[in-house]
């Protein structure tokens, strides 16, 4: 079965995009640890990110780092954060995270809750940042 | 003046060293959040890990791989989770956090305490799994 970050990059469900490849997706998280909180994932479908081959596991944190480089363009923050969990979605993701404090990076604090209308506009914001 | 990271790398300061290459030090973190937590970083001291060029970026992700792999062999553990914050040390690390659940990449949760032979010992169980 399709993981659910497949059919996201397949468009299959929506989401607010923020920067696509031929092999790689970037997207809004749903539930934001901070705003222009985004993830990066492999249109491929692998389950952890270490089992990546060595090619695509580079190509897809350049990625990442061309989107997190678009994301601090667009929001006021000290860092973009980057961390890898994966024990959520069978489908590796890279979280970007605006963050301004260590705390900003606790993944059991309460998640923002954000408008379609503003979600869209920061991912216009970013996206329009992003030089891939 | 130099980071303190500028001087584990050099060997100025004692460490527990995991692996090391002519550009990247791996070596585990004094305050783990499991067994077997390791920084990893570019002996090149670069304060942001997105200021990096994009060859010794990319360079150091795979560097990284190479040492989660080798964790993963030595440490049960159900994933090597990734977190770069980068807001205590002006020196851009990756962390790599052998975890079970979510909670242990809380950076905020108490460290753990392991006495210095148990770190020589943790240390060079995974070195001798890490190829390079």
């Amino acid at each position: 079965m399709s993981s659910i970050f497949s059919k996201i990059a397949r468009g299959e469900i929506p989401s607010y995009k923020i920067a696509e490849s031929d092999k790689f997706y970037a997207f809004l998280d749903i539930n934001p640890l901070s705003v222009g909180h985004t993830l990066v994932i492999p249109k491929e479908e692998t389950d952890y990110i270490f089992d990546l081959g060595e090619e695509d596991y580079s190509a897809l944190f350049l990625f990442a780092n061309k989107v997190a480089k678009g994301i601090e363009k667009a929001i006021p923050c000290a860092r973009i954060g980057v961390a890898v969990i994966g024990l959520e979605v069978p489908h590796a993701h890279i979280h970007l995270i605006p963050i301004n404090d260590e705390s900003d990076m606790d993944f059991r604090k309460p998640k923002l809750k954000l408008q379609k209308e503003e979600m869209e506009a920061i991912a216009a914001r970013i996206s329009s940042h992003i030089k891939l």
